[in-house]
């Protein structure tokens, strides 16, 4: 057997697992170092706006990305009524394949990696355009995705307050509870309004998938940095229009977000600036102390590249995960049809009575 | 753990065991019937160009379709210098999703199917557009694909009779080899014109990424039926533009071989026939017996989600396969997080010594 075809294949199990050896927070960390990095040589990517196939019950999107060496994609699917069969709303996995060859090299879960890479994002994107000394979020939405934001927050800023709304109690009672012991000062409340009131950073992820106005022009005070998580494809938005105008917008990847983002409310020449070219130093981030910074995060595909990357160097050094042979294997390439004879001849497990059919 | 959520895991041996268990001629026979049936209902289809990621040593693709109910995708790679590497040049795996949730059903080795499925299509459309009664077939390129489609002719069209031709005789004493005892007349020949010349049909399967002109004018014979197969991608042809003037050019979906298969060296405006208005009796076929026909196949995602479909009622009805948990198990569906915690209480394989790190 030909090493090189074995495909490393890490199950929902297996990346929890890795996870957890390495602690939540180191994970977050190092995909945000890697996130912040790979933006840096943005150009060497070849982009490209995912691909989805939207329907009434919810989307689901292939996201492909290459670097001349490495090819990743991400499968991705987001059904906001999936807890009714309890399931989860958003599901994916990924590859990461050899461009040199075309052989996968790993295929693995990525539920808990996209809540990973997303949160990592968004303080990637916040750690340049905050207030140097922002220590306290409104996080508006209390589902899935909140703990992992809140984490990513506190490991890259420092960000200790968190004030908690979400129309559900039982999803803020929840974050509450997943949240005890790791350091932060939590307050419910009672409306976004109230959350959002003096905050430095206001995070929204919220889940439904419509039009909404989650921010209004009024909630909005200055220097506030808002981190815009939850609007994230066509006919689904958080903020009101001129929340959009009351500020810079940064992107991902501009075609994407115009399609996806906030922004696919204002006109197409509405002024953004793509993320990586702060990142990069080609153009500037915040102005000054009293100017509102929005991240309209939608998701890019060189952040699941980042997260496969994470996730392969992680269980290879913990020796987590298993082979799968996506490729048959044969002596000769060329002859395809050989497994079919190879296999009959050198059978393992034969199958049971009755034998095989002749080819 | 919730069995709806598990993906059905065909791997590189399975796929083989499945075959041989059903009979390479009896998958190719299912498979062509669905693929018919399939394409008969084209229009129910959301249908688009694959995604493909070139470099200077292949092409990366990602081919997604869905008709509303189901959502399938292929990987697929093609790197004609990969036996060096004692690899095979195509390469493939898939999903088969549930559009209504986004749970991927089923995960597939498809290097195998995209063999199958690549020779179904080329015999369903042989089957409506050569003259009647064909029984002689030159194969042009003697390669991995050439056995299948010896196989798909004679089942679909009852060819006995076949004339081989491969610049690389090694590759032409494999086919010979591998085909014996399978009911062929088969016949070494020294050139592509002494192959093609008095043939009913001509398929052409060659590799090289290059433009070529493996079948020139002077070799048409009134009557013929070409299957193009080895052309399929851009800047890789296999007939003289004059060839296909010569007769009525058939595709599978006109955006994409407009891009990838022969009709690429064509203008834009120059007319073809998409292969479901024949099947589904919308378009004529072939026009009398002197009359040249030519499928300029480039190879379409319909057919790799029949050729899934195929895979997973077949691995169901056989016991066939092993179930892999894509997406993480929780109580919760809204509590992401709550998958680190539980792992931690009941953790089946406690880790090494040192344990866990908090999360």
């Amino acid at each position: 057997m030909n090493p090189s075809r074995n495909t490393l294949c890490l199950d929902a199990a297996d990346v929890v697992r890795l996870v957890r050896r390495l602690g939540l927070s180191a994970c977050i960390a190092d995909v945000a170092k890697r996130i912040s990095h790979e933006f840096q040589r943005w150009p060497e990517f070849e982009k490209s706006a995912r691909l989805a196939a939207h329907s009434a019950d919810g989307v689901i999107e292939l996201m492909p990305i290459t670097d001349g060496t490495h090819y990743a994609f991400k499968y991705v699917n987001g059904h906001p009524q999936n807890p009714q069969f309890g399931l989860p709303t958003v599901m994916a996995f990924g590859v990461l394949a050899d461009v040199k060859t075309g052989v996968p090299l790993l295929l693995s879960e990525l539920t808990l990696a996209t809540a990973i890479r997303t949160a990592a994002t968004s303080a990637v994107a916040a750690h340049v355009l905050a207030r140097p000394g922002s220590r306290s979020m409104a996080l508006i939405g209390n589902g899935a995705q909140s703990e992992f934001q809140a984490l990513a927050f506190r490991e890259l800023l420092g960000v200790r307050e968190l004030r908690l709304y979400d129309p559900d109690p039982r999803a803020s009672a929840r974050l509450l509870a997943n949240l005890a012991g790791e350091g932060f000062e939590l307050r419910l409340c009672a409306s976004t309004t109230e959350a959002v009131q003096g905050a430095d950073i206001v995070t929204t992820i919220t889940a439904d998938k419509h039009r909404r106005a989650i921010l209004t022009p009024s909630m909005i005070e200055p220097g506030m940095h808002l981190n815009a998580v939850g609007g994230d494809c066509p006919g689904k938005t958080e903020l009101h229009p001129e929340v959009l105008e009351r500020g810079q917008v940064f992107v991902e990847f501009e075609p994407q977000t115009r399609l996806e983002g906030e922004i696919q409310q204002m006109p197409p020449g509405f002024g953004v600036t793509e993320l990586w070219q702060v990142l990069a130093g080609q153009a500037a981030g915040r102005h000054g102390a009293e100017q509102v910074t929005i991240f309209d995060s939608v998701g890019f595909a060189l952040e699941d590249y980042a997260a496969l990357c994470f996730l392969r160097d992680a269980a290879m050094e913990l020796g987590i995960g298993s082979a799968l042979a996506l490729a048959p294997q044969t002596n000769d390439p060329k002859n395809l049809y050989g497994v079919l004879l190879q296999q009959a001849a050198g059978l393992a497990n034969p199958v049971a009575a009755g034998g095989e059919a002749p080819i």
